[in-house]
């Protein structure tokens, strides 16, 4: 798992809207009506995410999650973080 | 806390679209995509129900889950459990 | 992934204490202090559980969780029940 | 709900083993054997979060958990955090 080409990640985050890079980490803040959709979300992906074996930096304060990734093994962002993006996008979208 | 008078709960039965009552509980049986949504949705929920103090009879297989609502305080179907029916409704929806 | 025959389930049975076999499943009835706890463990297990892509029949109401096991491709119990029914044990002594 | 004394913080958190007052606010690090145990905590101590509604500021890495507790409408640290502490602890112990 290699990291990803400046190029690969430019086009990669076009294709994800609300997410940015930040600190060379793949960067996202969500907002939920209150804590139960916001941990809901949390705890639906939790489920996705161990399946994956790729697991998130994430913190919540009630209605809000942000969510860092990287691939420490690799040394920056991959494709596995591409794909955890999009997961949580999917899951996310439901619950806000 | 009563249970509901036969006219009410077939009212409040009319305005919770899936629900049935079957052994004297307010019974729903949801599909989702796959364990991810049934399971987070119940996760979700689990959040919301411990709030309410009152707990439902569930049940899941991968991408099933099955809910019989009742009160044993008050032998039957009480408002408590219409409410517990609708917020079950909101969140479900949205796991779908 | 094949049936257990009957030698090998009784031997596995005889090494999960409190699983019985009951309608050709593996079955475990719990018991937690309260529904944080039962439910608690329920979510702790899913996220092991849909990364091991065998699900659980199961069910809970309050401080309760009854669980069966089966393997529906084999027909039957399978070594993957009995792997998942380990898993269980270990996440269920943490929060009864 | 007031702004817990400086002589009654102390001893709340001599009673607190591993908490810590970090920037007004009531800090503990947790560690756990792996994803599942660490957020298996997280998604238990949800359910009990929201009926106490008194929420944390929480983060999880992989196996480990940080958490920050202060209550915003006092202005600092209160008996509700020392309750949401120890409630904390007593599910964080169970899967450590």
């Amino acid at each position: 798992m290699a990291k990803l080409t400046d190029t690969a990640l430019a086009a990669a985050v076009d294709s994800l809207p609300g997410w940015v890079v930040r600190d060379e980490k793949l960067h996202r803040e969500y907002q939920f009506p209150d804590f139960v959709h916001a941990f809901g979300f949390m705890a639906t992906a939790a489920i996705a995410i161990e399946a994956m074996n790729h697991h998130p930096e994430w913190s919540n304060v009630w209605n809000r999650v942000v969510v860092d990734l990287t691939t420490h093994d690799a040394g920056g962002i991959t494709a596995k973080d591409i794909l955890l993006a999009e997961k949580l996008e999917e899951l996310a979208k439901r619950l806000q």
